[in-house]
């Protein structure tokens, strides 16, 4: 694929600053630019890059006033960030378009697929089924009986979806992610061992969610285990059953969280951070990478740290605390010798 | 599927309290009872809900005393909760059952398979493979050569077994766990990098485990990595090389078990946490969520927290000391001060 | 596969003590040999079972000496514990060789495949990939367009490897792993809710790296995540986007590194550790299990533990510190009660 100067600036609404035929087939960073390539500058810090960068054509923002003369073609948008993003998604809708149904792969008589869906082989598709439209099954992914997936659903080749979940749309799902496999739940017996509790329940993932490569999210025992429109969660997550995560809420890799927990809405969860059963996390979370919660955080918007937690700045006045700790020592065997010294003074 | 409550309470050899004809065919918290619904009542806690639910069937104890009328159908049975879990597991195994095998499927001739056996589509199954009665084979599995599936084991969707593993009755292993792969061994050499140390041992999986989603169970050097009947293991768990993990042991999600550690019996480990290589961990021992285990447990049965680890009731007191140094600072300052008046005056 | 001591002497450049005709067909350690195997000798702790072993032959050193007799064929080489290995990863090459196309499998015709390659039934290979020589790409594996695989790469049943990523020669990945799914990035909107950020970088993984069973490795933002030669990935470890990890470097498992972290050459990272984002490790870094790395090490070759953390030594100092601080705040209180006494008869 290649463009123009003139034609970027079209899509973007922006203006050319410099040779409009100027053409570029690919997109580097400014400092890495060669012949041919695409960038963009936004942040101020990289703007010397911009006076010896081979890019071809770089975007920059309508206030930037030049300092030197380029070697390059501009195009001046509003927010060059922004319109470089567009540029991105487009270059991505674009390459990664598929539809249609390759085979071998296997699709239930009883199930139903939207328009323009795309089914890779050796994909499996259960009776009782729906797939909305625009959707993309890649190539050995598992659809088990009776879910739902809505429009505009990505399911990266290899995800696994247990039966009766409901996915809805735009939401993006990565390889090896398995949704609504059974909570971890077992009674204990007399003799030592424990019988398996069922998990009649299923999984249900709201709007433009994205879920991380093998990440895990189970079934509820009962009812539904809830991924609220907007989260995001990274990779390798575990998330178990009767959990509930708010809306817009953004948890990063390894981290997880017990059952039935419920986690609000806007929460930023660290990585390999941990959240024990049954607790509840207030909205506008802030839990670094790392912390372990081990009981309910009622206030909202507040940053925590630790392993059990305390409030962040706690956390860190605690670490310089225990690191002093020597010294603290060393003053109360100072004050010790002094009051031995005193005492015997007294005594005397 | 519609059932009476005649139909159930046959079932469970409980007695109807209101209208045997009353039906049902879903399943529902007592809070959330509806038109149709069966519930169940145990803790008494819930109790006032039944006076106001809207299911239509709900199960209680024999001796539950009401204190209100009802609106609905009751059984009464020995213990409502367990009658509830054998109602429950009926009906996934009725929903869940399956049989047959899916074309296009890989069955090398060299395997046997038993009675009953459900082979899905694009599932593998290599030469050598033995593979009991009624045991399931979901899609996209792959069993690898020589490897031993005992009777009425469930494989759910892509999950790998290496060659030369065996696995016992009853076992359950969730999407995307990899049983077998090899253990991360490698021996240094001169110039710093490393050779792969072969690993040709096997995994061996005894009666009635489970085995969580994406988990990893890693082969042996030589010898077997060995998990014990009535183990139970969450998601994501790391299970490496010569691990053995002792009967009706139960490790939550994300927790990590190092090269050649020995877990007892009946152990607890909670989520996240981690035991280091070549230790032992005596039998009923509780590890608290993100423990770090650095050294062998060699009393049975206490419970232990932090990392590294000390008796739980130590760690416990140690962060609330932790906490508490500001404070302690605080009053050594006070003391400085105080000594050093002393002094003066003494002095004088 | 049945040899003689012989064969396996002739195999090492060994010489035969003993009947060179006996014969073996499996492999044990030394403690655990029985008729036919044969097992080896290095440590000199195990020496005691070399005079009661069953197994038939056993590889000890040239230079060992006979305390008493033994009932067994020995073969005396130079180091026994490397001929040991030379053997099992003959026996592993000859054991795990495969080769040919299984049918059904999805090769696009735009994809090249090099000699001797062997691709597993349900395996998709997308247009433009490459595959080296002597690769095995087991089933159910998934490669999408662009991929570059180099000569004598393995991947198991179950990789994903997304488009445009590079995997170098020698390269093993175990089943599940997931290269080149998209880096977690998203940028905040106005109401909350955030907008994904287009990844179109990729994965490039340099020669003779092993990545372990369900680990993840992000593509990144733009540029390249980069594993370079040698590293070493164990399971279920997290890599995300742009991130760099230096030759020779090994990673255990659980461990987690942030986005652009940049870890060095030789580096030693112990089971779920985490690093975060943008951060820079120095050659040689020796990270303990469960480590929090919050800013970046510049001292080459190290060794550092806690979380947050601290160097090796120091943070075991911290934790017998923090365990003696009810003694300390002991000494605190009786230095109270002393000064009490002081100030008072200094009073009177």
């Amino acid at each position: 694929m290649q463009f123009t100067a003139r034609d970027i600036a079209l899509l973007l609404n922006g203006t050319v600053e410099g040779d409009p035929q100027a053409s570029v087939d690919k997109l580097s960073k400014i400092e890495e630019g060669s012949q041919g390539s695409l960038s963009f500058l936004s942040n101020a810090k990289y703007e010397p890059h911009l006076y010896t960068t081979a890019a071809s054509v770089v975007i920059v923002n309508n206030d930037l006033k030049l300092t030197q003369a380029v070697n390059t073609t501009l195009i001046r948008v509003e927010n060059a960030y922004s319109a470089f993003t567009i540029l991105l998604e487009k270059y991505n809708t674009v390459r990664l378009h598929k539809s249609g149904i390759e085979q071998p792969c296997f699709i239930h008589a009883g199930a139903q697929l939207g328009q323009e869906v795309y089914v890779g082989a050796f994909a499996y598709i259960s009776d009782g089924v729906t797939v909305g439209d625009n959707s993309k099954i890649y190539p050995n992914c598992y659809i088990a009986g009776n879910v739902t997936l809505g429009n505009n659903v990505t399911l990266f080749p290899g995800v696994t979806v247990y039966h009766d979940c409901v996915i809805g749309d735009n939401v993006i799902i990565h390889s090896g992610a398995v949704i609504g496999s059974d909570g971890f739940g077992f009674a204990p017996n007399a003799d030592g061992s424990y019988s398996k509790i069922p998990q009649i329940g299923n999984v249900v993932i709201g709007n433009d969610v994205e879920v991380g490569s093998n990440t895990t999210i189970d079934r509820a025992t009962m009812g539904s285990t809830i991924i609220h429109a907007g989260a995001k969660i990274d990779n390798l997550v575990q998330v178990a059953h009767n959990v509930e995560i708010g809306a817009n809420t953004v948890i990063a890799g390894q981290a997880g969280i017990s059952g039935s927990a419920k986690i609000g809405e806007r929460v930023m969860m660290g990585g390999q951070a941990g959240v024990a059963g049954h607790l509840t996390i207030a909205d506008g979370s802030q839990i670094n990478a790392q912390t372990g919660i081990n009981s309910s955080i009622k206030e909202p918007n507040k940053k925590w740290g630790g392993s059990p937690y305390q409030p962040y700045q706690d956390y860190l006045r605690a670490n310089v605390n225990t690191r002093r700790l020597p010294d603290l020592e060393k003053r109360v065997r100072e004050l010790e010798k002094l009051i031995s010294e005193l005492t015997k003074k007294d005594e005397q």
